[in-house]
């Protein structure tokens, strides 16, 4: 038989369908992994058909070989699974920042109302961190390569032709050739690990907002309300936030299995024991829960029922105390900003005391108001002018995510959102 | 006085020496952070000498825009740090890969002898791990930014003159400024810490092969044996590698702390309650735990004790099994691969029961002796006639990384060191 | 010189302030360890004053058992501040759910308002887990133990009387021997970080639900409010729950800590490389972090700041729709729970669309007003008619806590608090 | 209807044959867990052969009780099979530590050979870790308890008669009923976790030394030779030690697990988002990953090939310097241990830098021939003359294990083995 002619018959039996899967379950405890009893298999179907082509099954290859390069074949189209689904989630913050750009609501540091922000800043803030994950994601591509070395990867077995062969494998299966065979080097599938890993924990700190946001006292944002959706076994009005749900449990989930991918990292010699058997179920699971969780953030993007009504009324649970610092800065420019802040803390303290609105204590404090005038004090207490470069910088960080992405943000019709 | 005559008596109060750090101890824990005691000493040190200065002290930033760009003015210098350093280690192990390119010695897998290798081929893969991490540890310097955003962000303090007051503070501190204020948005600080993780993990895999090859019974490598170094407190005759011991315990600390920053990303609002504090520590053990292990690996690479002689020896500890795939080889074109492995299954089966070395085995198998002359033997049992393409790929390696590093090592007195 | 004046004679030099750190902190790089240039020193020390008795210094002992007995000593203080601290945190919880028994307060599942439960039943639970956590640092206690083997466990060195000295040596620190040396063996340390790691995680709980009802909106639950605590550099109204921030910053930080010392328990036979000096500081790290989340959950519980008020106000944030449940099963006995569930759904329903109050709607629905009489409604919008066992619940959790720390709840004066 | 025949209906539809399981999987994501649509499936099926008993099927129950309770029942399970299987360890343990107790070997502290010692004495170490696994196993029966709560854990639902029905329940389906729910308070999970993940690590110790010792060079134990066992798919000769690379991979990914099961503690209110989802598979997952690698152990241990002369080979690896503390003991009582540690030493660094054994060299040394008599020279280098308490330790050690479990290793045929 002509090479070709062997290359055809062995072709023919590379047929899941022909493999006994039960048979390599049971053989492969003792093999070690999948592929021994997978190609002792492959081997017997074809040398039943043509003992000549059974000879040059696994030519030259050791079983690494073959299951690096098919979790390299599944992590390509993961990549550009990723890529293609984070690229509408980057269209749809965009789109959220820019229509939200001048919605007003308290900002909150360390879980408390800070000073006012717009809904479309924060928003933009998400945005950006999902930008620079997709940007990481696109740079996973280079990360994929074939594995192809034989048993301690110098492709001994194939002689003086060794490196043709690896070039012209590479050729046919696409997958690059890398300089060295990497059965023991595995910083490649720590990168897709770590890239991954900081996609999820991006992914995670979305949900996180959006489910404080969501909680019954503050009500500013809802998940996507399909019938059904978030619905309790005993309590009838629950809409519970379950894509919410399942982003932070991918999030809390994550951190360790990357961990593991690390410490797995430190390999023994030219193939591991222990270390790579590690990744086999933990990459696919890092990839599968940072999918669920992108997935479930696209949906609650893109539904997001944004309740602009309860944002302008959690402005005002503090009685006026968000403004503190707009009241600090807008005394500053006439007294100075040590005076404006003591100024501004006896006036906090007062509201305090007596349970009474900001606003009122200081139309009672005749030395504020002799510093500020009626418009100064109704711009004190408008939020939507101590938003500084909110919307310059949502449009900065929406244009450079867009641009990335070749998507002209003018094309998509945005107001008829709001 | 004049803007920059404030700036200049600020500036002459900004110094460590003028805080009282014991109190900024004790204040920082009912503070929640170390700088607001920090900056209230500036200011009233600086409301000492000018009380209209004192009001510019801190003006419309906020604590953790001191302590990011804190932060990153540290790791700026940590990544330059980092940079240098694995020059060196590159340097170090392209010269040993090109100098122990054609030593034989046992590759093993699974832990177990596998077929022959050369000691420059393995280098090259630690070589190959090391390249790539010290690419993206170069990534890093687009990482390192300014953080200047105000109580939520906005800079709303600065009025209409906020953005470009933000401009001018990142060209005077030399830090660039991203498109947002990235308070709650980590992965940056997360890019950091898996960089360095996965460089640990490359230099752990180095450690752990260097300290299987310096088992007593194994004792191809040793440690740079300086006087002292590795005693033991009881043990006269110990030099234990310490080197290794460091590297390793680095690499088993590291994941956990690596995933700790990526928890600690899913944090709240604008500012977050837990996962930000959660940095603090973290992030400079990860720096310090990965410095100390390239200093380690670098101290070993350069001063590797090889004991070629210990490399053959070992080639030779399963009586010749080590050369069985060779065998089956040197066979396959003869009688095709199937035929081959029986032939050499055969083979090594008498070999290990009757306890002789698999060169003796064969030159009483007729079947075998049929098929392979005397030199083609002599062949199979030559390790340096079964490296595949180990040369051409040790100097693919190394010709890669040090292009990279834009070393030339035909510069390097390579050959002295054999 | 007998040999209890060789002991006094060394016992005289086992001074730290004779110890050179400096060359401690110098040698210990290239010794591996910290002991062995102490060791040495004293040594020397002892030589100059005495060279018989410095034959006898750390005879027959190695290193590890120096660092492992100092590290034993240093748990079972450990074990003992957690042991009696803890017993203030159960005094404090316990005090707490009975003192707020029957406070009604929305329960909130999936971070949404389920049904009415007590703020006393809700501190029953964060009781129940630190009980729990008590009774495992306190069976720490048993995993305390000498560490003194010698060079590799046997304490050869010894001969024949080397079971006496052990045995002398142990009643002598006053630690119990175990049965053999544990040099490799480190599941007592694991238990330790574990254990540790339970009792941060359950502090975590507590920490994460006071500041999420220490929400701006929520603001059921302040922490102390001592002067200072909490503050900003910029808005003056903040008071940032901090021990929450350090809380949970040592909850996110802890679980990578034990995850080292876990994988750090693959230990290399008589004494390893790597994972036991991975330990080193992490087991401080940990003990650490546990404390100062313990000591903050005590200052936080102890004076905890509790708004009835607001508690009060926001069981009325849902328009009444936290009653559901309630209503469903005041109508089961007279439709069945399935009817029952129809006409509540229908009712929420159009309480939702309608946005009105629950009740109202209930008026205007003459069939479920055919089902219920006015006391009946009553009851079902009386959030103290649906606390179900809560009451007699906390009794039971607080009797059984306080009862394991002998102290007897009557003595302490309850009621002055509310 | 009665309520023994409501229960009698209820109970014959709860009937997993009877569940539409591709139903619940497509429902799951929208009701957030799986249970919420079986118990729909459930109630639509007893509605259609009595509405009646159709109101009462999970009636004042919530989706969280039936979901826990569940894993309780599992968990039971679990623990017992542990318990079982960890018998049969402990007892393969005492057996090999009886049987090996007096052979020599040579113990390795930082991976380099140390002192004599014993393959039993090594044995009883690995035994006394898994005696107190196996202890902490069987405590974890206390943590298996029912989850009833109802919708946020008081029970409201069932009016007066709340306690009763959790009594009743507890002793009907056989789980004991613990102080208070427990929805949100995940300690016993946690415990759950931690428990397993010390046990998994003392097995992934076994396994790091069971491997180091089936090195190529060191030879010293194989894993049970079973025809197939351990082949490679183009290496003949190779009996790779899978079922180490499979306890060793179980090892590395365990602490990552059971850090997501600490992390995930931090559970928000009554009932959490994201920490108690995170459990679902992660919980499963430590339970199988921990019985795979006991499973593993115990056949490793119960059928380990030791190979003897490779272990009295190995210890003359050094040419007599792992005798060197021997030596220096033996000179001690004549020259003191100072004089002793020099005359060690030179002798020592004699035999090196000459490739001599360190008995030829100490024949030469008229200094040392001076104290030592040929006699007392033939013990220094008798490894079985140093094995110090080995064999009163394995005995105590089997004894104390052996003990626990109500075996007498009398009735066990040991010496067959040898």
């Amino acid at each position: 038989v002509t090479t070709p002619d062997v290359a055809a018959i062995i072709d023919a039996h590379c047929d899941a369908d022909a493999i006994d899967l039960d048979k390599v379950d049971r053989e492969s405890i003792g093999a070690g992994n999948d592929v021994i009893p997978i190609v002792e298999q492959i081997i017997e179907n074809v040398a039943r058909s043509n003992p000549t082509a059974a000879s040059f099954v696994h030519y030259g290859a050791t079983s690494q070989d073959v299951i690096d390069t098919a979790l390299m074949l599944q992590l390509r189209d993961v990549v550009a699974l990723f890529d293609e689904e984070m690229r509408r989630l980057v269209v749809a913050l965009a789109r959220l920042a820019v229509v939200e750009a001048e919605t007003p609501m308290a900002a909150r540091t360390w879980m408390q109302h800070a000073s006012p922000t717009s809904f479309g800043f924060k928003v933009a803030g998400w945005l950006d961190g999902v930008h620079r994950a997709h940007k990481r994601v696109c740079a996973l591509y280079d990360a994929i390569v074939l594995q192809f070395g034989g048993a301690v990867g110098t492709l001994a077995a194939f002689g003086p032709r060794a490196q043709s062969v690896a070039q012209a494998f590479s050729v046919e299966i696409g997958l690059p050739l890398p300089a060295i065979a990497w059965h023991s080097t595995r910083d490649r599938i720590g990168e897709v690990a770590t890239t991954l890993g900081l996609l999820t924990a991006t992914l995670g700190k979305i949900a996180r907002d959006v489910s404080l946001m969501a909680q019954s006292e503050v009500d500013e944002l809802r998940e996507p309300n399909t019938p059904g959706r978030g619905r309790s076994s005993t309590m009838p009005q629950k809409h519970n936030p379950i894509a919410c749900a399942a982003i932070l449990a991918a999030a809390v989930r994550t951190p360790g299995l990357v961990a593991t991918i690390l410490a797995g990292m430190v390999q023994e010699h030219e193939r591991a024991l222990g270390g790579w058997q590690a990744e086999w179920e933990v990459i696919p699971q890092i990839c599968m829960l940072a999918f669920e969780a992108l997935d479930h953030t696209t949906t609650v993007i893109s539904g997001l029922e944004v309740r602009h009504d309860r944002m302008t009324a959690n402005l005002d649970v503090t009685n006026g105390l968000i403004f503190a610092e707009a009241l600090t800065f807008a005394l500053t420019p006439t007294v100075g900003r040590r005076s404006a802040s003591e100024l501004t803390k006896r006036a906090i303290q007062r509201a305090a005391a007596e349970r009474r609105h900001l606003r009122d204590v200081i139309q009672d404090d005749l030395e504020i108001r002799g510093k500020l005038s009626k418009a100064d004090i109704d711009a004190v207490f408008d939020p939507t002018r101590y938003l500084g470069i909110a919307s310059e910088t949502i449009q900065r960080v929406a244009d450079a995510a867009l641009t990335d992405i070749a998507v002209d943000l003018i094309t998509v019709p945005l107001r008829d959102k709001k």
